[in-house]
């Protein structure tokens, strides 16, 4: 059936089966130690605009978040999120888990405002009883966020320079990074990223591979032992070539770039089509997420002959629902929507 | 170079990237729900003779023993192994990480006796403070056991009624049960493993996959909300295919015994070669590990032309030194050992 | 100087000391063993009016709601909360350190409503996707609320079968319990919250004592070894008799209700004060907590004179403070604040 | 009954109770900021002759092993401790419970040595896979240790420069320090202690308190927020008076010593009494712990008249046990046991 459910729901790019295919049989090292790993890592550094960065390959978007969180706070600390973070909702308390509360604040489409974050840091440091709540150790943001929005450079910038002011690192969760660099009209660059934030992470899983993630220290501020910190939270791969080669191929000739684009055209694609269809938006993305508002009675007819994601309930008689794009999505995709819509 | 550092040096069997090509564009629905994890829980069901189990897929050693043993123990729960215990010693803390103790066992050759577990058991219920101590709340073995040893069925059929007498969980860890399977002279099928144990995995990243372990409750015994578990730790992959498929491939047509037969062969090959050119076993093994002693010049002049693992300090001027064979060793890698050894 | 800051300026109501004394080398079993221990248990099952109850003493509010949550807690459970909640902003993380998530419900005046709770329910089990996020496992009250609001017995009423319906407990948090029990017009008994609720805490530290809170499952319903949860949470006492004496006091000859109607009578008179001397409230509380609006420069003169507790800001210019009354607070003590006011 | 059973089984010193009753009714401020605990904090930083030292209050052992030890080690780290010590046994798994592994060393009578310390150190570092290990984080002593004896000087100081060469906290465990200090041939004083460990606890609640334990940081090295780490472990007393008073008092005038050297007394003629009436000894200490050898028969008969621990099974026919003095036990105590033996 044809899908837009999600942007994970076909395999890898092509050029990575080849690769994997290619090296299978060379004898490698393990857990992060061969060749293509290296050779990735420095493909990454250079797409960076930083020399300096650690970097290091997990496995997917909780689990890093979980590692990386817990790895960066004290034990005194929470991290600080919009509302309608993927920490805070989806992760089934994964950063809780590591002993962190998930400290969250007002959004905006998924965004927090530099605002409503200086607000919260200058009253719990003028709160006399700070010492006996859950100090901000950390700023978490998606980019794109869960609704597909974009933050401006403006906005890293200020929000950068709080958490700089206040010494807690800003930490980019990338899981589709690649569609936020290929955003449309976005001013962000992957060099403004490594720039402004302390941490972040290149999503793989959504855009080209079949998992992975690579976690970018840009100023080579890894926290000390960070291989052991992943191994203790059961993310160290043994066999570190499959995430090694999978990046190694889409750091290679601009790949994850261009297919990323691939997906910000599908997706432009299919907001003309839901316009010209005279379906309205809850919320129209410049990345590959589109939120759209579905009569019910329309939405069980649509669901059998296209797979999406259902969002939220809007009233009564309507449903938010989610149309993705990906790396993989064809125009012959969005040509059987059109016709299904 | 040549290598017999251990099992996890080459990719993957080929049968298993031609199937991940072949499926690759198809949209398939994540963390486990597609066709293909379907197709292979049913499959290993088959092999364990046991219609009943629930069978999940995580993706590395550590994560699945994090995972699982946390699953099963209350919060006042330790659990017990061999002080050799791939948990207790090469794990970075990952168990202790999620709250609870490792107990050691006294073991020889990785393995613990029936009687050293009951005498512990039955010590720490006589114990008029035992309500101050870790509860023994899981028995935990390896097989192969970290020394390639394995266990006889009458051992393991007294550690499973030992367990049962005194309600705890007996969980096997197979990163290479594979190998334990096709083991030289064993008497254990992976029948009487889905009857004696309460939990065990069979490992795919040692015995041919790119990654992923299959965890099975053989008496449809896992804990409620298992998949929430492992999201909660960080283990819940989004493209489940790339288990599915991998396990999949491997339990067709019995290519995870053919597979691990091959490494068993090498082994036996191995030692006569080790044998006939007169180095000193520290531990003969049935499986695909050998242990040496190697003289510390020996040794130096050997790591230049092959590459094997240093194991312990035997004295001043001898190693234990480990050569593994795998799914992958070829006639021709043994040919060219015999030639530099 | 004069002190209205909180409910736990004093040390212990002199009776307890005396006995204390008393006692004092009796040679006694440890770990809440001795005969001490006993009694009090006895005296709070009559006063419970339920026979069967656990009753467990522990040292602090913190350290109770740590323990008991995390104990009945499964691992992917969260616990809900009123925002405003005690373990949701004043005890440093002390749930999420034990790897659960807080889970915020609107509230009004320090209390959840019952069709908020059966909102948040219904939604989470109607999501399709609710395996990937935090479980509600519990509910947690407090009761006087952080606000001194009380819940009414219709209110525990559906509150309770609300949580029985979804077969989850509902825990009440008593820091601050015997004046809820004394507090002006409520209809609710120390029966109906052991006949409601599936745990809750009788407050000792705020209500007379040195320190202690007593748990009580009234069905006998503790988690098994909850001794040796509490040890392993640091939070069982050597000296049990410290508590056990404590509490046998408290609830000998009915001292518990008589010292916290002292506090509340002194509330009265309080708010009577605050009344006849033009302040206006930001909240009128039925217990020992009354919550006054100031102008700050007002403010600035007052705190040289007396104690007591900044709470918010309300605008540029006023602020809200807090004047809690004890069972120590004496009638010169209110005297002296008329005079001051 | 007569009772040797440990070191806890009477209240406080009479004195403490005089004390708390004189200060009752002061109003207070809360959580260790009263002038008591300041006074308190003044004397043992007098008593410990480091004018710098950071001091807390606790309430128990277990609590303050818990809170210590997790405050200092970073998440990958363990504690090394004698496998015989009081975290790695009789703890429920406290220590654990925080994420962290205890690594248990050899010993010999409760005591770990400065050789086996360095070659775990050695080797750890020596070992190239130790990245997937636990790293040594700290060393843990219990002085007096679990079976009543002391390091020397000697020994402490090794330790300690052990513990600087590799940069790890040396933790000192005092629950019954006060026995340590004035037990019999010591060279150890609570400057030297001091000088060489970078933590280490006064123990309150077997030498003289209610309850309560004094954590030092010698050179002023808590960790930062030690307080909200209490907090967060529910650890922190809302009225630290009772924990302020009670040290104030045993570190007037020398009291804490005095007391302790009343057990140290009642130790020597214990000894001698048993020495007398020929009980073997299984382990002769120099402070207020002695263990006997029993005959079964004989055990049973005697524990209808004296309390004491049963310790270990020595073989079929004979108990270890042991028989504590403490502060509390009186000329009066010694002669009847005397009489019974």
């Amino acid at each position: 059936m044809l899908s837009f459910e999600n942007d994970y729901i076909a395999g890898a790019h092509p050029e990575i089966l080849k690769r994997l295919a290619e090296t299978n049989l060379e004898p490698l090292s393990g857990y992060g130690t061969d060749p293509y790993c290296a050779s990735a890592r420095e493909k990454i550094r250079a797409a960076c605009q930083t020399k300096d960065a650690d970097v290091y390959f997990l496995v997917g978007g909780t689990q890093t978040n979980s590692v990386v969180i817990s790895s960066m706070l004290r034990s005194y600390d929470g991290v600080l999120c919009a509302d309608t973070g993927h920490i805070n909702t989806h992760e089934a308390g994964a950063i809780e888990y590591t002993g962190h509360k998930v400290l969250p604040l007002p959004q905006k489409q998924g965004k927090i405002s530099p605002n409503d974050l200086e607000r919260y840091l200058s009253d719990f440091y003028g709160d006399e009883n700070h010492e006996h709540m859950v100090f901000p150790g950390m700023v978490y943001i998606s980019h794109p966020t869960e609704y597909g929005t974009l933050y401006t450079k403006d906005e890293l910038t200020s929000l950068s320079e709080l958490c700089r002011a206040y010494h807690i690192p800003l930490y980019m969760d990338g899981a589709r990074l690649g569609y936020g660099l290929a955003g449309s009209g976005t001013d962000v660059s992957l060099g403004d990223i490594a720039r402004l934030c302390d941490v972040f992470y290149i999503g793989g899983t959504k855009v080209g591979a079949l998992c992975g993630e690579a976690v970018v220290f840009p100023k080579g501020n890894a926290p000390a032992h960070f291989l052991t910190i992943a191994k203790q939270h059961g993310a160290l791969l043994a066999k570190g070539r499959l995430l090694g080669i999978q990046f190694d191929v889409l750091f290679t000739d601009d790949l994850y770039l261009q297919i990323s684009k691939n997906a910000i055209q599908a997706a432009e694609t299919l907001k003309s089509i839901i316009k010209e269809k005279g379906y309205p938006f809850y919320l129209e993305s410049p990345t590959n997420q589109q939120f759209i508002l579905l009569e019910n009675s329309r939405l069980e007819k649509l669901k059998k002959e296209v797979a999406f994601s259902f969002w939220d309930k809007a009233d009564e008689n309507h449903t938010i629902v989610r149309f993705a794009t990906s790396w993989s999505t064809t125009s012959d995709d969005l040509k059987k929507l059109r016709e299904i819509l």
